[in-house]
């Protein structure tokens, strides 16, 4: 059977979400490079498989799927075992509160983290002066996560209990730009949130795609 | 067995995105108001069940959860049924598309919607006036994501397929709010969504929370 396929690269946080899994699971997969310069995501082979014209796009055999969150569960659910379960899948009440922490990371973490990655790495690209009341907004956002995220790190090693999940590994590809823009010395007043990150950046799967994600693409 | 407890009023959307779950599997429930007006969502009992004080938070025996789709997920993966079954658990594949469907539903549909219900019914309650312009905005991306609706429902009856899904129920709080506001002819240019919103909205769960949605509360 042929291997499975990830459409996009690894710079986009998102792909960068989906790799980690399958970099966990020890998939074999195909990387397929969509070229935004020549506006490859809106061309109609994509779209046929993400039909908002984004990245990634996901193959398994003749299954077409997008939404990074929804490809990372995909890929988790068919090649979890007993070592790497990283859904909880099975066990009713582990797997909810998996389902609760990656539902925080995409709604309340996710687009803080995005808004600052945009004005700071985004706008100027476009020619435009970054929003500093903007910035600020959403690291007032961020620090109220990051609260709620210490103090559940103080009862639990991880988001959703004492074993790692994807609501964990979701938060990777956002953070890892953020350490590397002004505003990253935010996390220094989280100790528990910092260690948590480092256990995290320290795995072989993340090490792996951060890696990926610092190589020259389109 | 105590039945199972939800916090929060149906007339928050994310509280009757819930209740639907609660009333498509026939479940017991108690519906327990958090009045806002005395801040009872910031109040520590209620911070213990939801730590962003927000709307909802669920409890099940010992188990508290919070973030309205990661406790629909639970409720009908527990009570799942041959007939009702709207995670299409235990198919891989059709799993898969719910979980992509329900993602378009939280990151691309809601997100625009609830920004028009807080421009028109929000900010002028705050004493505020409606920003025609952000309204107009966020228009633009509806009809982008409704676009990518109407193609898809031609193609299935329902969002993740042929048959109904958590993925379909999750968009109907935020639509039944719109359809009461001055934009809601833009979904007159797309007759299959439409149909498809006539066919959710006829259900009785939905038919029940929708009336629950509309009676006085805090």
């Amino acid at each position: 059977m042929a291997p499975m396929k990830v459409f996009g690269s690894a710079p986009f946080t998102n792909v960068a979400r989906v790799l980690v899994c399958l970099e966990e699971i020890g998939a074999e997969y195909d990387l397929v490079d969509i070229d935004f310069h020549v506006k490859q995501h809106k061309a109609p082979e994509q779209l046929a498989r993400n039909p908002f014209g984004q990245v990634p796009a996901f193959q398994d055999g003749d299954l077409l799927l997008f939404q990074s969150r929804a490809i990372s569960r995909y890929v988790l659910r068919k090649y979890k075992t007993e070592e790497v379960n990283l859904l909880r899948e099975g066990n009713l009440e582990e797997s909810a509160l998996v389902d609760v922490w990656l539902d925080v990371e995409a709604l309340q973490f996710d687009p803080v983290m995005h808004s600052v990655f945009y004005q700071h790495r985004v706008v100027p690209v476009l020619g435009g002066t970054t929003d500093a009341k903007m910035v600020e907004v959403s690291i007032g956002k961020l620090k109220k996560v990051l609260d709620v995220y210490e103090a559940q790190l103080s009862k639990h090693r991880y988001l959703a209990g004492d074993l790692v999940s994807l609501a964990d590994l979701s938060h990777f590809p956002e953070t890892h730009y953020f350490m590397e823009m002004p505003h990253a010395a935010v996390f220094d007043s989280y100790p528990r949130v910092k260690a948590w990150l480092e256990d995290l950046m320290s795995r072989p799967a993340v090490k792996k795609v951060v890696k990926m994600m610092g190589q020259e693409t389109h």
